[in-house]
């Protein structure tokens, strides 16, 4: 089912950008979980729209509302619903787009679909707004791990071109993961922040946004974790992720550039430290044969530039079939990268959750 | 399940590289479909170990019995058992390295996850050798989907860093599909054979091995396949695509390199062209909200050079916990590359049959 | 997962009997359909508890408020939830059994299950209440299957040994279905429902309880739907029936007189009728092989004595394990048989629209 | 899927009878089992053919041969594949039912199903003969159950109208099953052998056939095991079981009689016993909300006669669309209770494997 995931901890996520409310279905969450709110509240509002440059002006207090599965805040097994209202919806906005359909956007491909009965209003459930219940519901998974020992961490690699530094694969560990978290600019290197931050300014003055890529780091992970074929880490992990919008690509360990090198070069050679069994180098990024080794699983995600710009475009009138300029009015984020940083970590805890 | 794939094409593939026989079990196979077995038997034998250069001396047949599921060549809509005799294994090679994991090997990780059970023989079901059965299975989908007018193809887009060409993503059609899937060796630029061949034959001199980027691409999908969020066409392509041993990466359309453009660079205008909507460029590589376009689908995969090479490498010896020399001696692929070429094509081909 | 089921037209139950409220997702509900929730309404009053004899007297309006996946009365293709809030809880009443599990209620299985933090109040999300939902889902897939000339309608079989007519196997229809619905009482033979009446005021009055027996008829359903073994039409309607509390046995056909028949009196010889293929007889009660025949669908359910009695019971303290009466007190039905009527019609579209 | 059955060990059944094999795939099975193949091999000889008087005259050794998973005959993690070779199928005798639908068999909902593909040949894929495949994943999943004290026995309870004893629901012990699984006609009461047997003979002489009735108890399953709503143990029970064929009928505990009854009747009261919580009763059937109470499962189900039968009987040409007399040649069980006695254990094994 679309949007559903997982088979031990299951999730449903439904809502539409401007329905009454979204929200998420967590079935399969075991009893006796004392949830720290505050912790998932501070979770969500590292995904939630800010007033700072690069995000949409849409005020949303996001906060979820828990109607079922928690008795005196501890979880009873029965599925945990959590919904959160749609308060600020400017539904006019987008009658418009019923018959132009924005370019790069899931508009005609989900007019097709649905025979024209999609939700166009704010892009329906292809909105970025559904990884609001996503972030939910992965905060829950990751207070979960954490109790394991298992900690994820996201941050910007890119924007715009502009590059901060990637994880040690080898030493990342999850004080480092912990006090990236903490940022409201998720960047190893900070000194990177102001270049980034003039070239989304840049492009929002342009009527125009900027892509980027983040990198995801998993600690503690123990050797073992995941099955052979179609259900190992990878497969897992790239299911989920390819669920936030606006992804296109995504590389483990080394990822892409492997294709380039011997495998003398990129072999990880077995050493015993600590009387534990590591890696020498981590071009494998903890999986082998997509199962864990032990070693932090690293990997990259693609995030595309908002399709949802200023500036003019050309598309097609679905009824007269001519071609049409369009202008996308509204609040539109210049640059989604920071919001999707705790997005990808919310997914990846969906998906590792699921294999332990 | 691990070696499960699909919900209504579903396969299961069983066996080790060693073991009495491979196979896969497919079901929910339609009733009536007759079995083009020559053209199956050719697709396999695009994956088959030949006595070229860059692929294993091991002599397989691979010619697949089909033991249930067909009554005089058509199918009877009960599942579809594949199976092929494992005839010429070499089980003592292998006996070493249930102590001496293989740097960048499933070794490891299987070891601990089987508690020392797991079959070392050949890498057991971690082998590439079981995509031989996925082949069975994805040349039999692809012979359902052709005859809906899709059409998959991939081809080398690059190994030791030598490129080739990659598909127009707008233009790219069957025919041209047709022709590449023709070729021994798959290029869509057949002058650079030579530089490649020889990179390869250089690193098997050396003892090593090297990788590379397999780009594929499909055509003729409908409009309006494929579900939002975690069912949608990239989740199911990659949820596949990493079943195949050594692949590290995915990206579809234009992939990270969409990362360092902005919005009005990367966006597809839509266009009409022969009373049908297309788009002007196909950055989105037909898939938009996880849904298909109508546009081609591309994408391209990183394959790691093969992580059996013949120089000595180290590692750790479980049994002992100190550090040991590993020479790995038998027949390896210097570069899997060519031979997981048609891997990609029929893993694609699960994918989208379970879409439709 | 314990509260989803379905593939394709896939839902999720949630909440507890005092949980802020309670509800549904469906997820891959077609877009397109205009809910008569004017019928849904009907449909589930049917359910609802009333101020009779038989039913229970809290008071529930079990207004299902859809939330998601609905624009303007119309499925947009997007998961649909339905939420219905809880009003009238009394979860003082509930604290003592915490210690003291009521016989042949869940709480004791529960409490094992969850490690004592299952939801004990009303019964947590093993209450009969948690059929409101599953009636909505169910209402909304008759909808759909009555489109498609698929009828379904269930009456009282028997109830405290005083036993209804059944439906004739071979010429019911989907006239006497509707008709059976519209009762407010549902039985084919009006003329027991007096001495029905005074059984379970009988009962009542004894602080007692008693159980019955549910007939459910499909019609309308072509030849040639459900698939082999394990996902047959018996399968599917079993595994949904069972989810209904207090249900203890199903017989699909003649059931369990099969037994005491020769296969010369078993069988249904097949005939010719109006140009189409039908059986003689219908003891096979619509299904061969896991496949339908075109003939109605015919199954009976063994509903068991409402659990909660005001008699007093002995059971055991699980803190001092010591043997304690117990006293329940509050408003319990006598016999839950009407009210299920409808709940066995609502899961079993639910398995069905999951299989066409 | 149709042939699938399990998320945790998930059992994939293929072939046909008359295929060249048939058998089944394991996957999910643990790593390092050793398989017991004299007792895996005594079990499935209780559901094969024999010489005697209630079971058809083909001869089948039925010995399975496991091509995969298993090294040195310990399971090594990877998917168990066993195949059974078909040797003595007498394939003529099929032909003219592709035209002549035998009643009460699946051919015609098949033909339907499969617009005439269907492998008619001895019932394909619907013959008894799948049974012995699932027998076999039974006995696997039997072995590792027994290692956690799990226990699964079934017995005759009644045949032609005469009936053996029941288990004792509260008393009956893994010794009681052993001991009726050792017997060749399983029956608690000895005494009523003699007579069921002449019934079944008489049946035969008369070109006829008998049903009967199946009880199967578990003993030593802990409390707490089974999700509630749709994943109990009662749904996942009956789901196994109707894909045995010729199965019309479930009940679990008291079944059907529970209707009859007062709740104060019915009810188990709890008691301490040994330390442990039991009920003093065991109407419920060691299932209460679908979870396990730790007291014996017990249920039992209705087998409908054998529908091939000797006598002529009248059915539709599919061609002719005309009425047509059918004379069924060639060896049929004309009492299949007792084969069907391990598999109805066998499916249960599977069935809770899936649950613990």
């Amino acid at each position: 089912m679309s949007c559903s995931f997982g088979e031990k901890f299951r999730i449903t996520v439904f809502g539409q950008s401007h329905s009454e409310a979204i929200g998420v279905v967590i079935d399969g969450i075991p009893a006796g979980i004392k949830l720290d709110m505050e912790k998932i509240g501070k979770f969500m509002s590292r995904r939630a729209p800010g007033n700072n440059a690069y995000s949409t002006k849409r005020k949303e207090d996001d906060i979820p509302s828990i109607i079922s599965g928690v008795v005196d805040g501890i979880t009873c097994g029965a599925p945990l619903c959590a919904v959160i209202k749609n308060n600020d919806q400017h539904s006019k906005d987008y009658s418009k787009f019923r018959n132009l359909p924005r370019p790069s956007h899931s508009d005609f491909a989900a007019h097709i679909k649905h025979n024209g009965f999609n939700d166009i209003r704010g892009g329906g459930n292809f909105s970025g707004r559904m990884t609001a219940p996503m972030c939910f519901a992965g905060a829950v998974a990751m207070q979960i791990l954490e109790e394991k020992g298992i900690r994820i961490g996201a941050h910007i690699e890119k924007i715009a071109g502009v590059s901060d530094s990637r994880f040690d694969p080898v030493s990342v560990n999850s004080d480092i993961l912990a006090s990236i978290s903490e940022k409201n600019f998720p960047l190893i290197d900070d000194g990177v922040k102001e270049k980034i931050l003039t070239k989304i300014e840049e492009a929002r003055l342009d009527g125009d946004s900027v892509g980027g890529v983040i990198e995801c780091a998993v600690t503690g992970m123990p050797a073992g974790i995941g099955e052979p074929m179609f259900e190992g880490v990878e497969n897992a992990i790239s299911q989920a992720i390819f669920a936030i919008p606006a992804i296109k690509g995504i590389e483990f360990g080394n990822g892409f550039d492997c294709a380039d090198l011997r495998g003398s070069e990129n072999n990880d050679s077995f050493i015993v430290e600590d009387d534990k069994i590591k890696t020498k180098t981590n071009n494998h990024g903890g999986i082998l044969g997509g199962i864990t080794s032990s070693m932090p699983i690293i990997f990259r995600v693609a995030v595309k530039p908002t399709p949802s710009i200023a500036k003019p475009q050309m598309t097609v009138n679905l009824e007269t079939m001519t071609a049409e300029e369009l202008i996308i009015e509204g609040r539109h984020d210049p640059c989604i990268v920071p919001r999707a940083v705790p997005c990808v970590e919310a997914v990846t805890a969906l998906a590792l959750i699921n294999l332990i």
